[in-house]
């Protein structure tokens, strides 16, 4: 069942330990799409600028993505520089650039808000509830958001999370967002306010999800080499929403969700191989089926009774 | 097959969000044994002062662990009082009394001596050295240090790594000791120095082991709670360690270190939901085995295959 995601489309500059881009394709809906193409049709939904040429789109066509909606606008194509430290941790953002992503009002085609999932990217939450809105047909819907939306739109927050199913946040974001250290605890608050499902990002210790029907989790899968460990998030999302969206027939139960786990953390762990969204343009289907199989052998354990002394 | 520990024997005073108390049974020695008790014969190798007394050995006693090299000296007791801010993730020292623990060395009967798995808590690397030495008949032997040893006694350390089996070690030591910020690196390193197996304890998210079969993660147990994480790490050791001494006739090999990653991340959610060691005096055989069946259900996926778009 296709995709549509909505969010930002950006140039990014990155530096890290091992090198650095000038100037690359990236933005949370290209990362998104690109991890999401392998799955299922998936439309993109944002606003480049007249830098935005032929060789960007061609990206995003050799995949399959569907980019009627992207919206050219008068200006500069959102920008952001940022690098990081010698552990991949720590992220230090030197120069954001809004462009045309400041004014940014998402337009969707009947064909993109007809679809039957949609993650909305990390944007104002104003306009993921619009989103939300004008996608009636849609049958999931997760969200991400960022530290800046906690602090300066949580009204508006917490209300569009109340109209989602899924909420997807870094572990430091579900702790500023409820005010709540706990995992647990904060995840039982979000459903409260809605989502039946929440996934923690975690970086480099992997993700956790907390529905109804309890705790799952996964390390990441492990790397000797990072080299760029931006939209990982946004790849997690792409993996873990395309393969919902390939099994659109089959009950969305915690076993689904835990297999759109694993798919999701292969899609991130193939996208910090390389910079930006390099490794997802010569990434095959054979290659993320063996990773997942590896994730879940290097997690997998059988259990042996063993004679315990009380 | 019986298993020693030798290390600290402590009072602790601990402030955390939940409560406080400013007196109770501690030290790595303690928390490891009780928890390794659950699994077999546990002989304790540490100093104690004047200070300690019936009821502290009574705490050890009820679990069978063997007190006989606990050493009485004229003196106090280590004393360690410490702090954790809301998150539980900071850890502050307020105040360290070393007391007879300053001038320790080990002194093992011919029974701590003939154990088959040695536990070389977080002590001076010359004095884990001199105590491998002195297990002639040990087959597996684990190690744990600190920053402090790390930072001041650097090629001790990595003397002592290259006669054990196992170091565990929690991240940030692994990363400060390897100067390798990647974990897979930085167990390579460690295994090139001798020993086939590292553990890095990564506390809220768990653990990660790597041996020249590969990698193996498991979460952290997802607690609502947390009272006090201290011994935490001890306890995944007597867990994983109790659990290759109660399988001595089987082969060592990933499986097996797979099963005990999941008993050591059991007894540590255990430990950690009452101050020191309380949970452990009044933990079940019951309890242990439900929780690791509950910690394979929220970590295992069956994977089915999905078409992939290449």
């Amino acid at each position: 069942m296709p995709v549509t995601v909505v969010g930002s489309i950006a140039f990014d500059a990155v530096t890290t330990p091992l090198g650095s881009r000038d100037h690359m394709l990236g933005g949370s809906a290209v990362h998104f799409a690109l991890a999401a193409s392998f799955f299922d049709t998936v439309h993109v939904v944002g606003p480049v600028g007249d830098d935005f040429g032929q060789e960007e789109y061609d990206v995003l066509a050799a995949r399959a993505v569907r980019t009627d909606d992207i919206e050219r606008v008068a200006g500069q194509t959102f920008f952001w520089r940022g690098e990081y430290g010698w552990d991949l941790n720590e992220r230090r953002t030197l120069d954001t650039q809004l462009g045309v992503f400041a004014d940014f009002v998402p337009k969707l085609s009947e064909e993109s808000a007809a679809a039957d999932l949609l993650f909305l990217a990390n944007i104002q939450p104003d306009l993921q509830r619009a989103v939300r809105e004008r996608c009636r047909r849609a049958r999931f819907v997760a969200l991400d958001s960022m530290n800046y939306w906690i602090e300066n739109a949580r009204d508006s927050l917490i209300e569009t999370i109340g109209v989602v199913d899924c909420v997807m946040l870094n572990d430091s974001e579900l702790r500023e967002l409820t005010g709540e250290p706990n995992l647990v605890r904060a995840a039982r608050q979000i459903r409260e306010w809605g989502p039946r499902l929440v996934v923690a990002k975690q970086g480099q210790y992997g993700a956790a999800m907390i529905s109804q029907d309890g705790f799952f989790a996964l390390p990441a899968f492990p790397l000797e080499t990072v080299v760029d460990p931006t939209g990982a998030g946004d790849c997690f999302a792409g993996g873990f929403i395309g393969y919902l969206a390939a099994h659109s027939g089959a009950e969305a139960d915690q076993d689904l969700f835990a297999r759109a786990m694993a798919y999701g953390t292969a899609m991130a762990s193939f996208n910090v191989e390389e910079f930006g969204v390099e490794r997802l343009t010569h990434l095959t289907g054979d290659e993320i089926a063996h990773r997942v199989a590896e994730l879940q052998r290097i997690t997998q354990f059988s259990d042996r009774p063993v004679a315990l002394r009380t």
